[in-house]
């Protein structure tokens, strides 16, 4: 369903053209937000696909050719690049436009992006809390951000019709804006996001080390908890690596929490503590129910 | 959609009537497996949901009248109360019954339970790996075990005809079976099974023991990683404090190696080792894509 509307943007430029960026053009080009889509991305990979599903009217391995026409520049490459994409881009960008960034940490992104926006251009760092473990521009769709949070993260002094326009561009696809501190940002996502991810990546490291027949069984009998694990473990690892390197401390700081936490339910076990054991597994139920009333499910 | 066949039993009796008693009672009925179908569960809501659903004939309190005349008898209760389970029905077994059970531990089931069992009485210990983060017989539909796996761990010198037959009623209702050794089932499903849950409990009791508006945070943001582990951390306390106490070893057994990666990770994030970090977060894919072509994703 197109709904007509006044395109929001002239040209939109997206800088990596995976999951995200390319179900944002999606987004943009269901919605009319912009009148002309391109992207930038250095993998030839993914400008095939992009171009031959035409999410996007050009993808080029030339910043110059993407970026010198567009009013809105949406960065969606891991956020380790964060320098290197500023560095490819900071010549091209047009007076007036808008750059913004779905990256998964904000602080890292602001310290290595900031210093290459030029006088006149805007920087609005941005997360989208939506996603799948699949990679890449063949695995984006519309819908991605429907129902979902956009988080926003503009920096003191910065200009605040400029924030309006980002605001309303996450609403247009569907999403709910909220603004937030980097910092704030950074702490909130390192237990919801970067520590689940952490987790899950290690407890099936874990199965993959085991002897192969032994494996093979994980494998057959997952049905009983531990596939849950394995979707979230198949996610980009580039992306992932860059976050947590890109994350450091915060995600440091709950990982601690976690291990003592682990280590006194281990305690509990070795012991025979089925009173704590009950109480714990009992308290989680709420926060489950709250999502659910929160339709976040 | 219900298959003509000849019924394998006459009466089926299920001592506890919860999700998964519930489902099998519901799936036998369907498939026309036996004639008659009653439970036994301590809990009056149980006992009441069952029957206002029609998912048995019977529903009681009382051990004699639901045992007395059953040539199957279905053990769904919470492992920890496998003894007092054994105490309760043993006297009423009527001879050339079949004893089996749906516990997620087999060893200490089989050690609880053998004691009770009487001279030409069978039992078959069984697990399906099949289940929700529900509970309860309201809770439970036929077509839970289509697609999954059923465990048997048979003991040495029992009954093969028994055997079949149970494996008979876990084919008729959708399953496949595999017959397996206790401890080995016990070290597996420790893996795939009881190291997820308690992995998953423990990191939302972590968010649970955040201060009040961060804990707001968590749930708003959950879909970035977060929910999914919500889900299983959402299922049933009391089976789940039965299910460590009584795999004990096995369960701290992989928690260790689980803990030795995840210290081995969080020591590759501190010193940026982002080389170690891809080359894990690579490995993982290979076992979803595994899960999924096993069919059981």
């Amino acid at each position: 369903m197109t709904t007509p509307t006044t395109p929001l943007f002239d040209t939109a430029c997206f800088v990596g053209i995976g999951l995200i960026g390319s179900s944002l053009a999606r987004a943009m080009r269901k919605h009319g937000l912009a009148r002309r889509l391109v992207a930038f991305d250095i993998s030839e990979k993914a400008r095939t696909a992009a171009q031959a599903l035409s999410v996007v009217d050009l993808a080029t391995d030339q910043p110059a050719d993407a970026v010198a026409g567009a009013d809105l520049v949406v960065i969606g490459a891991p956020v380790g690049a964060t320098d290197a994409v500023g560095a490819a881009i900071a010549p091209h960008l047009k007076p007036g436009a808008i750059v913004t960034d779905v990256g998964s940490v904000k602080l890292a992104v602001i310290r290595d992006l900031m210093p290459y926006i030029p006088e006149g251009v805007e920087f609005i760092p941005g997360h989208p809390i939506a996603g799948t473990e699949h990679s890449g521009p063949e695995n984006g769709f519309a819908e991605l951000f429907e129902g979902r949070w956009q988080i926003l993260t503009p920096l003191p002094g910065c200009n605040e019709k400029a924030v309006d326009k980002i605001a309303e561009l996450w609403r247009r696809v569907g999403s709910m804006v909220e603004i937030m501190d980097p910092h704030h940002h950074d702490k909130v996502l390192a237990i919801t996001s970067h520590l689940p991810h952490l987790i899950a990546y290690t407890i099936v490291g874990t199965a993959n080390d085991l002897e192969g027949h032994m494996q093979q069984e994980v494998i057959k009998f997952s049905a009983s908890g531990f596939r849950d694990f394995t979707r979230i473990a198949a996610s980009d690892p580039i992306m992932w690596r860059d976050v947590f390197l890109n994350n450091r401390e915060a995600v440091l700081e709950v990982l601690q929490r976690f291990t003592e936490d682990l280590t006194a339910l281990q305690r509990s076990i070795r012991w025979g503590e089925g009173e704590v054991l009950q109480k714990r597994f009992t308290e989680t139920r709420a926060i489950r129910r709250a999502i659910i009333d929160a339709k976040q499910a």
